[in-house]
């Protein structure tokens, strides 16, 4: 029912830029479209009341590390793969990522599963060639008040997964939202990964109910990523299943076959077999709230 | 000094008086019970794996709203009647409570509906009295490290609901439990009800994540109070499904026949018709995930 | 126009309390009292201008360490001692303070220096013993909302240093003084001491902005403890010398003779010999912005 | 492929990109120079144990606006002129700064006060042309995690002002700092210009505490920002005070001829004639602790 004639958008009236300039949220509110946007990755629809997961490793490494983990996700039935080619990392020396290697690596793995790729862009002068190769830009924490970089990726015409900062408010995330779809892309789904608090037991603090006002505000869908927020395996799986009765559209979790091997947030991966687990729990909890699996 | 003969105590062994005195969370750790403890209030047993509600309004007004929202409450199968007698009010000049008027409107209740009461208490001279009323102590927020409180409270020979405070953190709120553990209690409920963050779009942010931590740290059930962290009523539902999704063994949520009447906190109480709503998707979610209500 | 013809209150007008009662902070307004009101503990005079330096251990623990901080402070020119007798610890195990006996000691150690003394009361049926002894009473952090404790210490007819809650806002810090006021006590000093935030590299956060704000709201003034906000004693100095530009009344600094070996909260006090040298440059900062030490 | 001979870098031996790859904190490190780093911004020496004010408007606006701001900031003895010529906004809709035109406009401010000017640089590819005409760059805290942002900067080959993320930890900072050394510019300034907390009263809560921790952890001098901090002119120069009583070496100042009329952060920007007197009293504090003003 909301028809995509153009490739991304199409959606933006004209109108709308002609609205007098002042600070407000205007084109994610909720009221402008009332049924919500769907946005489709690949195959998958996120925003039409289907649970949509998103797995694999948090950085590409090898290929073997990367099959293996894509495979394995694949395997329990995941609409898309996650995976970072360009990392941004608090320390200069921390791994960076395999760059365009690791893009190269992510198309080789899409070929191999036929799950369509999400991965991080860092910089506007990348946005073109990322999205040449990926089924969506994600604009990761860090870099989501980088307005340059939010309007190149709204020009990209493909997708854009949003992170929520952790130092950003619920609004202050929707003015990023309003530069992607100002720059002519509705194709925008929210993530929340957490934000910091006072509390040290988990890494961030998942602010579950940012999903539910993300959801009355805005017609966006919203993202979890409960594996960078909790920072702990263990607490993956009930934020999962927390997440999808709040009201989540979309999951994305870190999976990796050694997380012990990880170079970058290892600590935080699932393995396999517990990720295997919890998507069958995920399953069940959906029917009982009459959502279908994406 | 503390008897340990009843049904609700018996639990610490003696030789516990006599470990070294550290620092260290002790009591409550699930190591010393990993199957858990099940606390019972009336004839509802909390930590069995049940998701038990317990509703009713912030603050007792009147007899007729108390007997109103009780009937309705009951109507929908909850396990037990929240109340407030005494409020501990951030102004002097907001309503306090009927104090102990309140209290016996509140025994006059449970007659009615036949549900356990919870009832919060303010100081450690009120204990005794409140507790030979209530079938359950709660400890509000703002005093949950009020030391004294605590350990009269741990003594009063009923169960105890203890809130975690909103600028206290997972293991400090596992120390105030050790001080109702050490006075000879183990029927201690601990509930989240929101911490204090920078996002304002939400009166607090329940932190959701800490049900899943408290779970695998104590062996103490956790019960969650969307009504008091969000403050608007619509999020209710939402966040009452995930803290069901996440593990939380019991619920208390606002429920006011006229909301915009309210004397404490009427914004943020659900109507009794949006709360039979809410039952019964929580219902259909506990099915899902292989729980019972209680 | 307002009159203190009592010791201590006297100074509320019988119409407050006919006010209607609305839930705004009203006797702790600035434009009640514009010029600002002056707290007498013992000969100091806080909110005159002078800049008050009260010091001591943070626990009385024995004779001998109490006398031996005592003196020292004393030789600095501090115009009160501090020192707790009643400590309100987050586990039951740490060390609870010397409760009456310390605060026996404390009486001695008056008696020595000629020093005043502030120190902690923890429960309502405490205040009238403290309040015999001690001269000025003070409220916790984690106590500053236990009303109960607020009224009591309101009525105790000596001053009372009231600190504000780690996760409590300015203008809640003032609601809980209007207890204090509304009990009829107009001798309350306000101590920001640290709230909590996400950065972990100070215990607390000091929140020095609070300073300002309170002493342009309130008429009360403003202490500031810098010893338990940063926990680390080479900070102590720096933020003393910002609190008293930012236009603190009153320090409460930590100092103990063996910091090493301090039952409680050792690791942030001074030692006698830098806190002596701290004392030198706050006198000669108090010179360059035209204030006098109290 | 980085240069030291010129005067901004020249500090970074080779051997230091030799250092095995961890994520530790190591060229901001103190220990590697315990005498500290002075960052030459024109005439002015940031970290000699002189005090230093960078005064001006938020943003740009108009010739007529920025050249009475500076000319009003220039006879009150500041060492360099702020402002912004590219804005990074939350809405897309709000004031984006006068861009290439706006840093025109400064360099004839310059030309006319003999002020160095300090402006925001918001994209990589803009690195080199805003250094070609700035005086230092200033790297915003929206983007200061944005490391491709953080390495262009770093080779641009004049000083650097980063100012401090208002999520990120201190720690994070020094991390964001070691991109920019790494890059082999030793010319850094660190600003702290508030936090995220709970508070609400102030617009951010500056972490005056951080100041300290900076100058201990760290060789970089540090500079604070009390009027993004605030968001109230009138604490602007209480939270000036204190932040040289603290410890910091410069102090970064809104100052706008008709901050009713600014098109960004208006609110916050304080009179000159306010201004002025903030200078005199800084002056006399200065003398107080025994600095200079710069």
């Amino acid at each position: 029912d909301v028809p995509h004639d153009t490739a991304v958008s199409g959606w933006l009236p004209r109108p709308i830029r002609e609205v007098p300039l002042t600070g407000e949220i205007r084109l994610p509110d909720r009221a402008l479209r009332p049924e919500g946007t769907v946005v489709r990755i690949g195959p998958a629809t996120i925003g039409d009341g289907t649970i949509n997961v998103f797995a694999g490793p948090c950085a590409v490494e090898t290929r073997e590390q990367l099959f293996a983990s894509a495979d394995a996700v694949a395997q329990c039935g995941v609409v898309g793969l996650r995976g970072g080619a360009f990392k941004p990392r608090t320390s200069p020396y921390s791994f960076q990522g395999l760059r365009w290697d690791g893009l190269d690596l992510l198309a080789e793995a899409r070929e191999r599963t036929g799950l369509p790729i999400v991965t991080e862009v860092v910089q506007p002068d990348h946005v073109e060639r990322v999205a040449a190769t990926a089924d969506a830009l994600q604009i990761g924490a860090r870099n989501m008040q980088n307005f340059s970089l939010l309007t190149a990726a709204g020009q990209a015409g493909i997708p854009v997964v949003l992170k929520r900062g952790f130092g950003v408010t619920i609004d202050e995330t929707l003015g990023a939202a309003e530069y992607l779809l100002n720059a002519g892309n509705d194709q925008v789904v929210i993530c929340e990964r957490g934000i910091r608090t006072f509390e040290t037991a988990t890494r961030f603090t998942l602010d579950l109910s940012a999903v539910a006002v993300f959801k009355q505000r805005s017609h966006l869908p919203v993202m979890v990523d409960p594996s960078h927020a909790a920072g702990i395996p263990s607490l993956v799986e009930p934020l999962t299943l927390a997440a999808a009765a709040v009201g989540a559209d979309a999951l994305l979790i870190d999976v990796h076959i050694r997380p012990e091997q990880a170079l970058c947030d290892g600590k935080q991966a699932m393995l396999p077999t517990d990720f295997a687990q919890l998507m069958g729990k995920l399953e069940m909890l959906a029917m009982g709230i009459g959502r279908k699996m994406g």
